[in-house]
């Protein structure tokens, strides 16, 4: 019998719970012996709950129990999540997480505690919930050098954007509808101006880079300003309006953001839709492979939880090769307006503005998306050199999306 | 240094070079020390190579070199493919390989000798291409029962029908480009015929379920009776014409086919087009997972063949979990009549004969797809239920494909 404990007993703690009773006869295979949930650590009691008697509430008692091998740690937000995984990989716990918002923070820190003392500390779960994708960068994709990673990495926004796709409806109604279903929140922040996103990536352009950058100082947008004009657009050009977290190297230095793009049909990552998430990735001998699948959700997302449970348990004698990241420095990371990609501007004028904007942004031509309204895409180039371009023609701009191609 | 031997040098033996020599950098980062091809086996030689001098004719100079600990085999084919490879266990040198024959062929013998031999026998390339997809079934979705597997699983017959799809064009004339353009080989019958498919899948199987099926033996049916009639079809009702390597259990047994499939445009494998591949897998907990990337191809293939040199070296102390299969008995094997799934029939005659064949397959309603035919999709059905209802109407039958929701 192999003990684990249980932190946070919300969603995800109570989905890796189910997860291990519905697939217990699988789980003991791979390990070698059963798995059993020693402790759950929550503020509340979970009385009519079948594991309601394993419930404390002094994290101690798990940390003093030397029968505990593993803790997984799904408690969410920064504190005392990071604490408790600090003292448990301290306590020679193997410890593993959904918990994006510590490895966000805390990644170096934790990583760095979890090899002095021999221990694994994963976390599979806490980008794109249960799609294989920090396990296959660290393995599959290890022969590969990263060029980018691009993903779909927040499942509300993304039903949010579909519906608007397929409705034509504005961002508020949908939003509301969302919010009324359970698939977005009372406060939807966190979700909509892109900041869940933003912590996702820069663990993507950790595990690519091995460079962790602070979530917040990454450039970051979300969709609120997303209208009917831009998916009409989008529509009429072929493709769809998808947030994207992406990252890649620019001469050297670490690009990672948030923002809406342009993504043409032809990019795979455009036929993604609905709460599922989809993650590309680019590389220079594979080329580009795509990850797709449910990227939130009870079980999916304790269904990767319980992947790295049976991955420490059943390699336990094992040392972990684990990622060893540093905290990013100033000089580490690409400015937004180095940034270059195509870009579709929106104006706002006569077919004569329309060929000056062309022109400038050195485009095939021009497409008619509304009354008046007039779409480009820009040769590759970057943010401050497009930004440039278009401001000396004096045309109107409505908006810009960068395009994922 | 560690030494490793290539065995073959055709395109992926010498994409593993490649792939070795210009990722050299991070390879050795991920193994703690540099890799060396030491011996390459080739009936050939390649004086022009950088590793020409490498080139040794006798399999026994690899055997009996102790500095060699690994052996990546390319040679294709089964013989002398597979006594090589297990001369090699035997001889206590870890193998990976690419060489789907030979695993489907001989897979649970050769990871027996492994075990038997404390090395490991690795082959993600041997399906899929560079598609991370063996891994993850054995890793990332150890926590999932699997109920199915479904793959676009050969890039030249999905070349073929993409164009077919999208041109309108019909079977002979496009895999005469495909031919020209080196796509399809002078003679395509293992990819057209489904033989290429049915080995993929049974590997695939025997991840899922633990059994191997002589993939000889399963229900194989290509695309070379893919007509006009069938793309406008799938066009009309929404999605598109694939050739699908399916597995999944049915009463206990395992079911395991290649056949074209409708697939309708929800469905996210409908949009893997061109010489792409793309496996879903369906399981308990997670729900669908899809992974996306180049099937094949010199470089997309040898980068998942150094991913196993890496897995293998960088752990080289670890006893892998090699997976225990078994070769399959006819009670373990389910009949292909006893598959049930929707259906996509298309019948010749006149609107009442559609009334009738609507109301025989259970179906909702039913399409014109062109003069005097009509689509009629069934609902969920074995194959023998939906076969006797609808010969039970006397309706004349153009053709049946198999939906894949």
């Amino acid at each position: 019998m192999m003990q684990i404990a249980i932190l946070g007993f919300g969603v995800v703690g109570s989905g890796t719970a189910e997860v291990l009773a519905e697939n217990k006869k699988l789980i003991t295979a791979h390990c070698g012996d059963e798995v059993s949930v020693k402790y759950i650590l929550d503020l509340r009691e979970f009385p009519d709950h079948p594991l309601g008697d394993r419930v404390v509430h002094d994290i101690n008692v798990i940390l003093n129990d030397p029968e505990v091998v593993l803790v997984a740690e799904m408690m969410g937000g920064s504190h005392p999540a990071y604490e408790f995984s600090a003292a448990a990989l301290k306590a020679g716990k193997h410890v593993v997480t959904s918990n994006k918002e510590v490895i966000a923070n805390f990644g170096v820190e934790l990583l760095a505690l979890a090899r002095e003392n021999h221990v694994c500390y994963l976390f599979e779960a806490s980008v794109g919930g249960g799609i294989p994708i920090i396990r296959p960068m660290q393995t599959d994709l290890a022969s590969n050098q990263i060029l980018a990673v691009s993903g779909i990495l927040n499942g509300t926004t993304n039903f949010i954007l579909t519906k608007m796709k397929n409705e034509g409806a504005e961002f508020a109604e949908v939003l509301k509808e969302a919010q009324a279903k359970g698939y977005a929140e009372a406060n939807p922040a966190a979700d909509v101006e892109g900041l869940d996103a933003a912590r996702k990536i820069v663990i993507l352009a950790a595990l690519a880079y091995g460079v962790l950058i602070d979530p917040k100082t990454i450039p970051t947008e979300g969709i609120t300003k997303i209208t009917g004009l831009h998916t009409a657009t989008a529509d009429k050009l072929g493709g769809a309006v998808k947030l994207i977290g992406h990252t890649e190297k620019i001469d050297g230095k670490i690009y990672a953001g948030v923002s809406p793009y342009f993504v043409p049909a032809s990019n795979p990552i455009s036929h993604v839709d609905d709460v599922f998430n989809g993650i590309l990735v680019d590389t220079n001998m594979l080329g580009r492979a795509l990850f797709y699948g449910a990227g939130a959700g009870k079980l999916p997302t304790a269904s990767a939880v319980v992947a790295d449970i049976i991955d420490v348990l059943s390699r336990r004698a094992e040392e972990r090769r684990l990622p060893e990241w540093k905290n990013a420095s100033a000089a580490d990371v690409a400015q937004k307006g180095d940034y270059a990609c195509r870009r579709c501007y929106v104006i706002d004028g006569c077919p004569k503005c329309a060929e000056k904007a062309k022109t400038a942004l050195g485009a095939d031509g021009f497409e008619t998306v509304a009354d008046g309204k007039f779409a480009i895409i820009s040769r590759v180039m970057s943010e401050q050199e497009a930004e440039a371009a278009i401001a000396a023609t004096g045309v109107s701009v409505v908006f810009c999306l960068p395009v994922l191609d």
